[in-house]
C-alpha cells in the first residue's frame, strides 16, 4: 500500500490527505470561472423581481458579492489543501437566468503556480449561501442548484469555452 | 421609502442591509439538518467506488467532514448577517446516494435565539467543495447538485419530516 | 512591584498584558453606540452627493455596513483582551452630517457578563476604513475624524444620554 | 447605466462594489505610513504619563504594537475588496504628540501591484483601538482623534512628504 | 463495524472524526490550566537572563502572553472537533522555572457544558512558540519541552493538585 | 537605551516589539522540517495501536495531518510578527517512534524572502495538540514532548542533517 492512488492527488504514498506540492510549476497567469444558481418557489421569485423590491435587491446583491468576494479570499482556510495565492481581481455577475433562478458566476484572476478553481467555486457558493441567508424568510424551499466550473485558463489545459472564460 | 421590505428581514427601512435583532427571541434548542450532493461522471464515480480506492476514500471523506466541521463554526464569518452562536453538536452522514452521487448530509445543534439553519447549509456546501477539490484531479466535470435544507426544529415551525430532523 | 496599577484594568500584578476575568459579574441586557466620522475635501464630497451617484453611494455604504457587520463579530480577535461573546443585533445608520462628513454609527446588543463598547467602536472604525478604500481613488486627503462612544447601557454606570443609547 | 462611476473604481458598470483588477499594474516597491491618535482627558493622560505608569504603559504599547501588526496582515479580510499581499515589514512608532495625545504611526512595506495605505490605517486604526481598550476603565471620554494617510511611495503618484515616508 | 471505538469519542460509528455532542451536558463553572516549557542552550538562556535585556524580555514575554490569549480564544479554529464557547478569563505566567528553561502557564475559565483543556494547551503551546520565534535568532537549538495539563476543575472529574487549579 | 537588543530581532531600538523587515532579503527556495511527539501511558498506547483500532487511527492521523496543513497556512495569524508568505508544500509523515509515542514531522517549503521554520513548528504543534484532543477521553496523561526544528534549507545557513531536510 505504498503507492500513491492514481488520480487522487490529494491522497499520499500513505494513503494520507496531502496538499500537492507546486514548488516546481510554472507561474503563469490563470483565470477561472464558476457559477451556482439559486431557484426560488415561483411565488418567492416573483416577489424578488417585483419592483418595489428592486432597490432592495440591489443591497442583496451587494451582500451576496461582498460575502463571495471575501471568501474567494479565504479559500485556502475552508479547503484544507487549497494553496494560499496572490488574488488579482475577482468579478461577480449576479442576473436572473429564468423566472425563478439568480445565476451568479465568480470569476478570479491570479497569477501563480495552481489555479483558482476553488477560489471562483468557493466565492460562487458563498455568494449563494448568502442570497439564501437574505432570503429564507420568504421560504426554506430555496435550492442551491448546480454549482460548476464555467471555465479556466492558464493552466496545463484550458477547460470551458472561451465566452465564459 | 420609510417602510420595511415585506418579508425580506435582513433589509432595513432605509433599504439598506442589516442584522436581525434576536435580543427578544426564545432560547430554544434548535437543529437544522442540510444536504449537499455531489455528481461525478460516471467513469470518475466508478474508480472513487473501486475497490481499491477504499482505503484513500476514507481520507477524501474524513477531509471533507473536518473541512465542514469547521466551516459551521465560522458560518458567522463568512455569511455577513448570521449571528454568532453556540454550536452542541455537528454531524455528518456521506455516502454513495446512486452509482454516481455522493450525498452529504451535515446536522447541527445548538441552544440559541435563532436556527442553525445557515450552519447546516455552509457545513455541506463546504463539505462538498472540499470532495471536489480532492477529486478535482480527476476531472472539471462534478457539479454539485442541489444543495438544501432537509429539516429543522426547534423555531417558530417546523420544517421537514421527522426523519430528517 | 506586585500591587496592580490603579485603573489599568489589562495590566495584572507582574506588569503584563492580562485578559480581565469576567466569571463573577452578572449576566445583564447591554447596548453600546458608537460613532465614527469621514471627513472629505469638499469638492470630492460634492461629486459623491452628486444625483447621479446616489446609487453607487448605495453599494458604499452597503459594503460599509457589511464590512462593520463581520468587523463587530470579530472584535475579540482584533483586540487581544476582549471577551468573546454572543451579538443579539447590529445596527448601522450612515449619513451626511454636513456637507463634507459622513457619520457612521454602530449600534451593538448582547446580553453577556461585559459591554459591547468595543465592538460598536470596531464596527465603526471598520466601516469607516472601508469608506474610505472605496473612495481613496478621488482623494487621499480623507480623514477619519474623531470616533468616539456615543452611549452605553447595561452595565454598572449608564454612559452618554439616553437618544443616543 | 451601464457606465463606470467616474472615480470610484470600488463600483462596477452595474453600479455593484467590485474589486479592482490588479493583474496588469506593475509591481514596484511600495510603502505607506499612516497615523492615528487617541486624546485622552487631562486627568487621565496625566495619571498614564505619571512616572509610576511606565512599565505598565509599556505593555500598555505593547499590546497595539502587535495588535496592530495583526491587524496589518488581516487587512483583506476586513476590508472587503482589498487584495491580500505580501508584507515585507510593518513598524509602530507610539508616542505622546502633546501632553493629553498619544500619536501612533504605522508603516508598511510591500512589494506587489497595488498599495499598502489601507493596511497602514487598518493597523494605526487597530493600535488606537487596542489603546483605548486598555485605558477604557479609566473613562470613556477617551476619542479616536483624526486617522490619515501622511504619505505613500512607489505608486502611480508619491504622497506626503519624503519625512514621514 | 457499525460500533463505536471504546474511549475514542471523537471517532462515530461509521469510524469517521465527529464532533462529540454537549447538547445534555450541564453548563458548569470550569477551568483548566496548562503548562509548556521552553528549553534555551545555556548560553542563549544566559543572554536572554542579563540584566540588560530586563526590559527586552518584557516585550518577549508580552508578546507570548497576547499571542497565546488570542490564540486560547481560536481553539476551535484550530483544533476541529472543539467547541467554539465563552471564555470567562485567561491567565498567563511566565517564568524561569530552572536556569535554561522558561516555563509558561496558561488558565482558562469557562461557564459551558465542556472542558477548556484544550484552550489551556493551545493557549501555551502558542505562547511557547511565540518565544521561540522572538528568540529563534539567538539558536536553532530551542525545544518546546513538555507540554501538559496540569489541574482542570469543573467537569465529571477533577485533575491535578488544588495548587495548579 | 536606543541600541538595538543583540540578538533579540523582534525588538527594535525603543525595546518594543517589531516584525523585522525582509524587504531587501533574497526570494530563495526554502523548506523547513519540525518535529513533535506525543507520549500516551502505556495502556493508552496499546490501546491505540490494537488491530481493532487501526481505522479509527486512521481518522485520528488525518484529522492531525489536516488540522496541521490548515495552521500552517495561519502561522503568520497565530504567531504576532510572522510574515505572510505563499506555501508550495507541506508534508506530513506521523508514525510510532517507539511504544508509546507517537512522531509528528511536518515539512514545509516555500520561495520567499524569509524561511518556514516557525511554519513547520506551528504545523507539528497544531497536529499534535489534535491528537491529543481526540484522544484525551482516554487520559489526561498525554504529554506533548519535544517539539523542535529538524532541519531548514535555503537561508543564510542549513540546519540539521539532509536527511532530514
Amino acid at each position: 500500500m505504498t503507492t500513491k492512488t492514481p488520480g487522487l492527488t490529494h491522497i499520499d504514498a500513505a494513503q494520507r490527505p496531502a496538499m500537492v506540492d507546486i514548488g516546481d510549476k510554472q507561474v503563469t497567469s490563470r483565470t477561472a470561472t464558476a457559477r451556482a444558481r439559486v431557484r426560488f418557489p415561483p411565488d418567492v421569485a416573483a416577489h424578488l423581481r417585483d419592483e418595489a423590491l428592486r432597490v432592495a435587491k440591489g443591497s442583496v446583491i451587494d451582500t451576496a458579492i461582498i460575502a463571495g468576494t471575501l471568501a474567494v479570499k479565504r479559500t485556502h482556510e475552508l479547503i484544507p489543501f487549497c494553496h494560499p495565492l496572490p488574488i488579482h481581481g475577482i468579478a461577480f455577475a449576479i442576473d436572473w437566468s429564468d423566472a425563478v433562478t439568480l445565476s451568479i458566476e465568480c470569476r478570479v484572476r491570479t497569477e501563480h503556480r495552481t489555479g483558482v478553481e476553488m477560489e471562483a467555486l468557493t466565492g460562487a457558493s458563498v455568494a449563494a449561501l448568502t442570497v439564501y441567508d437574505m432570503c429564507k424568510a420568504l421560504s426554506h424551499e430555496i435550492v442551491l442548484m448546480d454549482t460548476r466550473l464555467l471555465a479556466k485558463r492558464g493552466g496545463r489545459r484550458d477547460v470551458g469555452p472561451e465566452a465564459a472564460a
